[in-house]
């Protein structure tokens, strides 16, 4: 079993690398995540993005920060409670989703070679179950 | 598929803060995955973990030289090329494998429960093969 958190690990990183090259220039690995997190989740806050990308509330912060910089999300005070920031993507955000979305499928092309869609099924139900075991656990400790 | 590397992405997060919650104040997440690499790999080159490991080279040397600077590991010039440095572990690196090994090992099962042996087989499988896709896509680029 630990070796299965040795390839799940190496194929994060591998994703990494392939993101960078695709698109370096433009965005780091990290900010790919970020651009799916925040545009199918508009209006979440930082600490709801900490929860749903498994990351530090200090990552989370130190990265929505580049990316405001860069014009592609802002920060809007919560309506119900102005101590909380909700995030937005901006259209600049919006307008590198496309090609966001490209690199990702082409990466899927390109690990799932040779692998039948019986055994995707498989693998998909069992990690999405990891996932939530996963969470499940951290949500055990502190944040 | 995109979601599959979505999953993959977030247990390779939440496991990161599991072991910093585990062994933070001795160990990064990082540090874990380099212990179990150099111990199961002693003399390689730092280019040849780079690949291994899926990490830019420049990520691998930093690494290095802080677990170099906190007693864990040495390089040592190759006796056939004595350009290159061959990464061992020291005796202090290698006593603290059994914890790092104790913590894989807990977060192996908490991932895994309510998952059978038979869906544990594919998606071993799975991942293995979307290992070697992954890395034979990224040797064909620069490093």
């Amino acid at each position: 079993m630990p070796k299965i958190m040795k390839s799940i690990n190496a194929m994060h990183r591998a994703q990494a690398i392939y993101r960078t090259r695709m698109m370096g220039d433009e965005l780091s690995a990290a900010h790919h995540t970020f651009i799916f997190a925040i545009t199918a989740n508009p209006g979440k806050t930082q600490d709801e993005l900490s929860s749903l990308l498994c990351l530090n509330k200090s990552t989370v912060a130190r990265v929505i920060a580049q990316l405001e910089e860069r014009g592609l999300c802002k920060r809007v005070p919560n309506p119900k409670d102005k101590r909380e920031q909700l995030v937005y993507p901006t259209d600049d955000m919006l307008a590198l989703l496309p090609r966001v979305r490209e690199v990702a499928r082409a990466w899927a092309d390109i690990i799932s070679e040779g692998i039948t869609d019986e055994e995707l099924q498989v693998f998909a139900s069992v990690i999405s179950r990891m996932e939530i075991n996963a969470k499940r656990a951290l949500e055990g400790g502190e944040k």
